[in-house]
């Protein structure tokens, strides 16, 4: 199965951060916030030391951007360690800031999947390590690991899903009155 | 492969609806809206075929309650002909129509995969037909047909980042101005 190749230029997002190498390197520190990592959850630990030998770990300075909207999304992040800013611009072009997210947060999950551009800029408020998961890496899962890659989709659904419940809900009280 | 087994409490909430049997008497129909069915993008037509013979259709009159906010979300249902309101009570009692559906369209999906009470109520606004896959049905698929499970997984994954994507867009006038 192949590693992920930094050379391509599908990481090029992440070329200002610095590099800190596999995650198989930070796997101790995973486990031991794996409580949060929704995306590892109901994996067994022998699934997640698999997963992390194809994700490489990155880490954003105060201010960097992790992800900027409209640019291609090939890849998710896991935030390992610090605090990140959701934002997107509006038709003004004032950011709007979507939502904060901090340890155990995927970021970038959506355009991964759905092959769109980035809806949102994700921006570093504080020091932060973030895994990295590409798009390729997760078509090979799914081809050589069927089962593994069940599972994580199951639970990239589940994030999915909430956020778009918690979203719609906070949509409510700006929708009208049905006339049903 | 089991079939869907109608007896088990799990789709009771159908019991008000007219059952039309197998959605493999509806294929051909099935095929005539297949551009529509987002859920059945980028499936093979054998693979169509097989997921129909474990779906069950219904049709459910003007008014009718396809799904009820808050019962537990043990299925989805795909929209075959027909139309469907989608609403959802605030705080105050008051439903809020969150959407319109229509042929094609796939409903339930969020409760189905994440296992927590339906978000929201879909109401027949015409005579409606849906074909609907249980819960059960998709796990015995994950585990008896993982490469026909990552599709129908990815393909939901579409489905649920797009309605984000569309949810996250109507909030944004809503949202104050970021301060990063």
């Amino acid at each position: 199965m192949p590693n992920i190749n930094l050379d391509r230029p599908l990481l090029s997002a992440l070329e200002g951060l610095t590099q800190l190498g596999s995650a198989s390197r930070y796997e101790d520190e995973i486990f031991g916030i794996i409580d949060h990592i929704l995306l590892f959850e109901d994996l067994a630990r022998a699934e997640i030391s698999q997963l992390c030998t194809k994700m490489e770990c990155f880490c954003a300075k105060r201010g960097d951007v992790i992800m900027r909207e409209n640019d291609d999304g090939d890849f998710l992040g896991i935030i390992l360690t610090g605090e990140v800013a959701v934002v997107k611009e509006n038709c003004n072009g004032e950011a709007k800031q979507l939502a904060i997210v901090g340890p155990g947060a995927s970021l970038g999950e959506m355009s991964l999947i759905n092959g769109k551009p980035r809806f949102a800029t994700c921006v570093a408020k504080e020091p932060t390590d973030i895994a990295v998961l590409t798009r390729d890496t997760i078509y090979d899962i799914l081809v050589l690991h069927p089962s593994l890659g069940n599972k994580v989709l199951l639970i990239l659904l589940q994030i999915t899903s909430q956020r778009l419940r918690e979203t719609s809900s906070r949509l409510l009280p700006f929708i009208g009155t049905a006339a049903v």
